[in-house]
């Protein structure tokens, strides 16, 4: 039996892990739980699974659950940690979006509980630290991504110094068969309409850009320890092949499904066992077609970015990650355009003074700093890449 | 180091092992090599790659090669047996055609040498002997289809209980898009361009009838224990996707690459190992489309006759294995029709008297007279079944 405590239990992934849980009494119990501020749905999650004590991101609003439930509710940043170093915890599911999860997941590394992670930035700001931390302190990393719980299926029971290249799938986002000029005019509307996942608003607008696949490319880097030249993507509008590995004698490997979440969740969790899950098979003569196709480097200009950030390295990823979450962030509030967000990035990655082995500490403050400024950017109108 | 005996090194399969050979001079060695009757090839691989003993199956030809040689030339299947059990050897290489195959496999696994299989008939007339063999001498039996390759490759470091389908994809053969009607007037040649393998004629035949296909369904039942029920064969005319296998969580995992044997063959020597490779990378931009079919099973009935004798087991599929061999022959000696083969295939299994857990000597006793009686059909115009 494994305890676990779940970062974010209120999102998209984490409601769909305590399905998983729920599904699997025998295998999984719940210790604590989060949320940022969807205390109506943490409620009935407490009641539910009984977790020892929850945190909510919000003062306020914990302050509101503190009277409606007997159990300790944390509050802030704090709250967040106390949840990921839960003595009885075992593994932590961090469900959070944005740089909000690094520091989370430092604490429970350092407190010796392995971590399951949906959670990109945590990787993309702080590869290097993280990593360091997962050595020293001997625990599991899993990821819960489609398409990195797909090569680590891939890499099971293989040598992987014989790996060769890392292939990413990425559906496209929405915007795939855009033409640069339509992009100018794509409205918040346009970009949660993500075909094939169903996910929160911030991961979207980062599907959407392409952004999302930049971070998942610089992930598999710091997960699988493969330099950058040896990771591409390739687009795959059907997403049922989730990636692809290929080793030194040609040999590919690749893991498909139905798009589907569960699995992926799941997998992080029972690994190295496989649990029965009852969601639809996949039916190749049903899927009939899987299609191939280049990335428009053009039309994307955010992988590009993360490909440069992640090979110059050092808290340029973590500063890019910054520009990003604060210019989506802008953009979802209606403030700038749709091709603005990766001006921004360009324009604060630029500015950017790389400091190479960084502390967690200095990462965390440049995190702050440059979504500052990127507020700024934006506020003055001080754009200037086009 | 591993010291190789081939037994049937001048086909196709047999040469593109002495490549590999060749390009892995500090992996491999070989002990002995055989032919059929192609003594003019074996003689150059003889100089080339100085075996310590071979053998031809023609007597004359073994008669005549050993006035041209220093070294032991055996003849007959006597022969191929000692080539089979050398005692340098560590590995046979069986990549005979038909069920010829059986009795070396046999031979040396009682000699503990592990097998390197690309001998179809082996499995699908004498399964349960040769794998009973393989567990009571202790020796490892690497298939070399691609498709068994892949499912091999795609259970690495997995649990074969938590498997739940194999899918073996399928060419289609040069006449996957014919009409019934059509297939009456195909002739030998038609049939001997197959769209994406250069083989032999007897398994580019069987592949245009889809036993061939029926064949691995057969092997795969016997090499992964998996019940013919969990089996499914879909059609895929890239072949690309040369195998998929589905666990228990519905986590599907293929293996893939260019339509290649290079591969295959050198992963069931280099196993657990994987050897660089020089042939082309998969590129899927390049291959940009990859299709699925459901099989017409009207249009080839040879495959559901497969899954018949798999089913009914004991000695049908040995007896459905020599019709094959028998009819497959007449056809290529211009004697009868393409879909003759099936008629005559079905002809003699619903005349054959099963016996359940046979013994070797039965099984090859059935095939000879099954080859025997297949022959005077043919002969004496007494095919009844249209």
């Amino acid at each position: 039996m494994k305890i676990l405590s779940i970062l974010g239990s209120t999102g998209s992934i984490g409601t769909q892990t305590l399905e998983i849980v729920k599904n699997n009494p025998n295998e999984f119990k719940i210790a604590g739980l989060s949320t940022n501020k969807n205390i109506g749905l943490l409620k009935k999650q407490i009641d539910m699974f009984n977790p020892e004590a929850v945190a909510v991101m919000d003062e306020e609003k914990a302050g509101i659950l503190r009277e409606k439930t007997g159990i300790p509710v944390y509050g802030g940043l704090d709250g967040l940690n106390k949840i990921a170093c839960m003595e009885k915890t075992d593994t932590v599911v961090n469900s959070l979006v944005g740089s909000i999860g690094v520091v989370p997941t430092a604490a429970a590394i350092k407190n010796k509980k392995n971590i399951a992670l949906a959670n990109k930035e945590t990787l993309v700001a702080a590869g290097s630290v993280i990593m360091e931390l997962v050595r020293k302190h001997d625990v599991k990393l899993m990821p819960i991504d489609s398409e990195h719980s797909a090569i680590f299926q891939c890499l099971n029971g293989e040598n992987r110094k014989e790996l060769s290249k890392i292939t990413l799938t990425c559906s496209g986002g929405p915007f795939k068969n855009h033409a640069l000029e339509q992009l100018r005019s794509v409205r918040k509307e346009d970009a949660l309409k993500h075909p094939t996942w169903n996910m929160g608003a911030k991961i979207t607008i980062d599907s959407a850009t392409l952004m999302n696949k930049g971070f998942e490319v610089i992930e598999a880097h710091w997960l699988y320890g493969v330099p950058y030249e040896k990771i591409e993507v390739v687009m795959h509008p059907q997403s049922i092949v989730h990636s692809l590995v290929e080793f030194h004698d040609t040999s590919v490997i690749a893991q498909l499904g139905w798009p589907n979440m569960q699995l992926p969740i799941q997998y992080a969790l029972s690994f190295p066992k496989r649990f029965p899950l009852k969601t639809e098979r996949l039916d190749l003569v049903k899927a009939k077609q899987l299609d191939f196709r280049p990335i428009n480097h053009k039309l994307f200009p955010c992988l590009s970015y993360a490909y440069l950030a992640g090979k110059k390295g050092g808290t340029l990823p973590a500063a890019m990650n910054a520009a990003n979450e604060a210019a989506v962030k802008a953009f979802l509030n209606g403030e700038i355009g749709f091709l603005d967000i990766p001006r921004i990035i360009k324009q604060q990655m630029e500015a950017h003074s790389i400091i190479k082995n960084p502390e967690l500490e200095e990462i965390m403050e440049i995190d702050s700093k440059i979504k500052e400024s990127t507020r700024e950017i934006i506020e003055e109108k001080q754009l200037v890449v086009k």
